[in-house]
């Protein structure tokens, strides 16, 4: 049975429409397959598969495995699905995930489809979605839960333990408890072994620390990895500007968010735009249109370059050598640049790094550019002596130094710049970096040839 | 108070030496400051001092507080401070941390003093740790801590939770704990939840579900990340080939690691060695170590590019307008090899793509940069036919396609070849695609040039 698993899970992955699925496979294995499998690994299978495939095998579960599996989709495989859904099933489905993973699911439809879900709901889940969706994206409000369960201060332990079992549904987690006031202030936190290892006589007042850490339901949703991490916090509760408690947020919610953004930071310092599915799931057109954008708007900054190369056609042609050296300055600097931008964008996003450090940071770089300026200043010289003789050795050098210098100046403060116009640091891609820094290198190059050679 | 405590905060951020430290603070507002904020808050405080002020202000505190504080340090902070601390400091303060933090500080020591630290723990913390250092750097062991509770599958719910209780100190986390045979084999989980709400005279043994989720103790730490992130688990098993559990490795220890591991791939794709400390303690003098050995490097490869232009010093002279579309072409090249390496990187990284997918991933790259390369060739076919009539805007434009196809293939193999050769995928950066490409990118375009001009 098990090589039938694994053979029915080739073909599954090698298998294109659903007329190759049905031809190919054999319809005991694939029952036995799907029995024998976590609902992870069926969902990881499925999200391979087109749309058409997905659904008649999700039709082919069991019903109350079905919204297991769902679950476990990537978020546009589910929005593609509900759209081929019967009204019936999509109520069924979107009623069964957790709260947040609903709100996060409507988020992705478009208009007709999410305003037709949300009608299907239950009046009181759609209540609480509607008010998840109405905290601002990226926020820490549109990645909590609702679901915390909370208890009171004047309770023993006992009462307390009574309620966590009976209410134990009502919590994304009931590892740890939440302690509130009448009107819902957030007094402290009680970890499900602190509670089992109490008197069972105590009053749930006393267990309380001295402080509870907590996260404004409106801020950054990255500032809840900045807490969790800090404090090892495996549930942070998020309140209100009164301190009111509105939700939770896990670990593992946390950890899967900052793994998205850490891609979509990478993506972006390689220049390609966001990708909303994996590699291995995206289309080549799409890949195509998340990369021809920057690629585009590079040429044009290049084009400058090809000007500015242009200017100087009496110099090439006087000191031949100098084109010889051209590559190796100008690269120099968008190379230093790109490394300056990749550690301050990813500063940036760790919360290592806060906008007000900019002045000292700058301090540091200009310190660090100017010894790696020097040292690949003095190491071109030789070559330049030897090849052109000593003018050409004193213009190369210095012009390295300068070129190192502007490349790694304009790496470290391009990212705090965007940042402070609420654009994304990791816009100060590479690439970008490289090309305006061969733009900037040219005329910088030139110019000390000019003044050196006297050309 | 409040405002007192923020002044001394400042205070301690802008003092340098611990002459400054002593001359500028007012003691009275420090001991109340360290007694008012949490551990890991006086933690990054110190994290910004040099040595001889950390030890003054860790050897203020409580004893029993001192610890606490000193766990969350910087790794290489605490190894520093290690080296000037008495050896009964050192013993109490490695004695109290956990296992793994313990192993984790011990491998960033140098010889004489690791061997130290070894010696003055007792027997069994020895043991345990040296077991830890024998597992391969960056595997899963070096990750767990074996600090976990196991229950026998014949026990009541009852005595189960009796077990618990009188042993929660002996667990890193007790939110779930291990069922284990005789011989220490892992038969399954349970969670704390599950155990409170099963009834007191259930067998372990009927709570446990199909399969447990679990990883070898020699696999890659990352490993544990895709597992933890996929199945949702808080708290992963660690076994031996036996199957015998040997530890846990807890979700936020994951989480820590990936951030670690994502700001390393981050620098190496900006061709930064990575930094053991953040970017804003990382001195000077450190940071330019990490920068400049790529830097050189990459200095030989344009060298390169040079020469190869030189080659064409007749070509540029006949056909001016070449010069002024060679930035463009070849910019372009690796631009467009920036971005699938990247992409490929990351999606190795996570787990995403697989070593098998390297056939099917290049036949994809092939289309979306072949898509990619005709649309750039068309965009610059219009500029050349205007600056140099019919046959450069043909060379360009055959140029740009052929370039952007081979740094585009380039940047997408390379990741894959360094993995098969056990190297860092990540490797591949940004800068070195780019600067290969330039190389090759200026062969193709005087090549194609001579071809269609017949120069």
């Amino acid at each position: 049975m098990g090589a039938t698993a694994q053979d029915t899970e080739q073909q599954l992955e090698q298998a294109n429409g659903i007329a190759a699925l049905l031809a190919v496979i054999d319809q005991a294995a694939l029952d036995g397959w799907l029995a024998e499998r976590a609902n992870q690994d069926v969902a990881a299978a499925l999200d391979s598969l087109d749309d058409q495939a997905t659904l008649v095998l999700l039709r082919r579960l069991p019903l109350e495995r079905m919204p297991h599996i769902f679950s476990h989709l990537a978020t546009e495989h589910q929005a593609r699905l509900l759209e081929r859904l019967s009204s019936e099933e999509k109520a069924y489905l979107v009623g069964e995930l957790s709260y947040d993973d609903a709100a996060a699911l409507i988020d992705e439809l478009e208009e007709p489809h999410s305003e037709e879900i949300i009608e299907l709901l239950e009046p009181q889940d759609r209540q609480v979605i509607e008010t998840l969706l109405s905290y601002p994206e990226d926020s820490v409000g549109r990645l909590m839960t609702p679901e915390y369960i909370a208890l009171r201060p004047g309770w023993t332990v006992n009462r307390a333990l009574e309620y966590v079992r009976r209410h134990s549904e009502e919590g994304e987690t009931i590892n740890d408890v939440f302690v509130t006031d009448r009107e819902g202030h957030l007094l402290g936190m009680v970890g499900l072994k602190h509670l089992l290892l109490s008197r069972p006589a105590s009053k749930i007042g006393s267990l309380l620390g001295d402080e509870v850490v907590s996260i404004d339901v409106n801020a950054h949703r990255e500032d809840a990895a900045h807490l969790t991490r800090r404090y090892d916090i495996e549930t942070l509760p998020v309140v209100n500007s009164e301190k009111q408690l509105l939700g939770v947020v896990t670990v593992d919610d946390v950890f899967d968010m900052m793994e998205e953004e850490s891609t979509e930071d990478f993506h972006k310092l390689g220049s390609v735009a966001p990708l909303p599915l994996s590699l291995m799931e995206a289309s080549p057109s799409l890949l195509y249109r998340k990369r021809v954008g920057w690629l585009v708007i590079l040429i044009l900054v290049n084009i400058v370059s090809g000007a500015a190369i242009a200017l100087y056609e009496t110099a090439i042609e006087t000191v031949v050598a100098l084109v010889f050296f051209l590559p190796l300055v100008i690269a120099s600097g968008g190379n230093a640049g790109a490394q300056s931008a990749t550690l301050m964008v990813r500063a940036l996003a760790t919360g290592d790094v806060q906008m007000k450090d900019w002045l000292r940071l700058w301090g540091k770089e200009f310190s660090v550019s100017m010894a790696l300026g020097l040292t690949m200043g003095a190491s071109v010289w030789w070559a330049g002596n030897w090849i052109g003789g000593s003018g050409v050795g004193n213009t190369i050098a210095l012009a390295m130094l300068l070129v190192v210098l502007f490349g790694s100046m304009l790496g470290m403060i391009m990212p705090f710049l965007l940042a402070r116009l609420k654009i994304d640091p990791a816009t100060a891609s590479a690439p970008l970096i490289t090309s305006i820094a061969d733009v900037v290198g040219i005329l910088i190059y030139f110019s000390v040839a000019l003044a050196i050679l006297g050309i």
